[in-house]
């Protein structure tokens, strides 16, 4: 089986690792960056790198994609004549409902594109981030579409658990980006207005400890994609938002209100769920 | 120098561990749970462990409180009269102004109380998480009053640079919760909020990347400690409440708006400004 990556970023990059340390041997990749490519080919992790793909992907039975949900749909309609016969396409993009009805309108009827979603990331950006560590014990979901064919969605599941990830889940687009903007989008706005509320001027680094630096970790983020990715599950996020919101002032209220028992109750159930987990 | 820590629990305990590890042999520790005692001294932590601290803590020379707020309190007017000459009282309370003035004014002249703040800790209680680890690299703070002697502050500083700590700050109790009404309370009411805003009944555990499982672990709370710590420091966690709620409507308004640039320029200052820390 041809394997062909586009984009070896943090995540394309992480998918040839994994691939390698599975003993796919066939992998190849194209990226725009020269040096991602001859790094990828000096570690070994692709058989050869290319900037344009149009060749090997003739060739590819497999194409895992890793670009910004924006390039995706223009990757499709530069390539479709290329694509191999029952070729299979998947990705790792992070949002799902407008993105899948995109890219059904465009794609060749005679490639199956199977829409997944690795729970797993690093706030940095570039191939030099990459580690396939990342996927080890990892969430993985998958959101078919009626076209999907059966197999083709097992080999994928097989491909992803061999690549260390523990448990697949398949849902709809809907239920996803619905899921995502509350487990996934909600903590990077909120760890972005975390950092953003402090005073300028303060020495923070000094009076810090591990709730302070696990919670903000992921306000390190990269801007391009994390923008895109907000603004294309908009309604999902802002209502998971507004229900953190609602949740914030029932805390405020009761230390407004001296309410030690109201507070006690709100960690209690807090608590509870993360115990859960 | 004979040591006395008060309160075994999780924070009691790993000073005991981290007293153990740095070679100090004169240990001793109180606790109304006899199984921690018991606990304490088959571990060799303590030399020996007492419900009725009475005569132990007149051969005192540092005393190391972990007790819950309130019940600091209590402790020194229980032994107001078994205090050694010239003994050394430190504590690792979490709200410093209200806390000091309350123990200040019922302190023996001869006792020298340190008050310290080790910026470490664990979501769970008990000595059964008790770790001398979390200790290694942490902040610690203290909040010197007029009345303490420079040589038991250093007394102190060099005793928990032994312990592990990496860097310790001399600030005003006013300062003290400033800062840690941002970096420690507000923390963790946003992760108990971001916990209880989940809707009842959803599969949550199959949709969680490091994101949610890092935002989410101190809602994992102590609701008594953290009860007690958010009402002792009210107003400075309710001025931090809301410089945050008003970067989480930036971030809003830039989603309804669909402002990508506002939304990017929001991501670059926080990434800009976590990469300080």
């Amino acid at each position: 089986m041809n394997i062909v990556v586009i984009g070896l970023g943090v995540i394309g990059g992480s998918f040839t690792m994994a691939l390698k340390e599975a003993g796919f041997e066939n992998v190849y990749g194209i990226d725009i960056n020269e040096e991602s490519l001859e790094k990828a080919k000096k570690l070994g992790l692709i058989k050869e790198g290319f900037t344009n793909g149009e060749e090997i992907i003739k060739d590819a039975d497999l194409i895992i994609i890793s670009l910004y949900p924006r390039l995706v749909k223009q990757f499709i309609i530069d390539n479709k004549h290329n694509f191999k016969d029952g070729a299979i396409i998947t990705d790792a993009t992070g949002i799902k409902k407008m993105f899948i009805e995109d890219i059904v309108n465009i794609l060749p009827q005679n490639i199956d594109f199977v829409f997944g979603h690795p729970m797993a990331g690093r706030e940095k950006k570039g191939i030099d981030f990459a580690t396939s560590e990342v996927f080890k014990g990892a969430n993985y979901i998958l959101t078919p579409v009626e076209r999907n064919k059966e197999k083709n969605l097992e080999l994928i599941e097989d491909l992803v658990y061999k690549l260390g990830f523990k448990r697949v889940k398949r849902i709809t687009p809907e239920y996803h980006d619905e899921m995502i903007g509350y487990t996934s989008q909600l903590p990077h706005t909120i760890a972005v207005a975390l950092v953003n509320s402090d005073i300028e001027g303060r020495e923070t680094g000094n009076f810090i400890g591990d709730s302070y630096r696990d919670l903000t970790r992921i306000a390190n983020i990269n801007e391009d994609l994390w923008s895109e990715l907000f603004l294309g599950n908009k309604n999902n996020l802002l209502k998971s938002i507004e229900s953190f919101e609602e949740e914030l002032d029932k805390i405020k209220n009761a230390i407004q209100e001296d309410d030690t028992e109201s507070l006690r109750k709100l960690f209690i159930k807090s608590t509870k769920r993360r115990e859960k987990l």
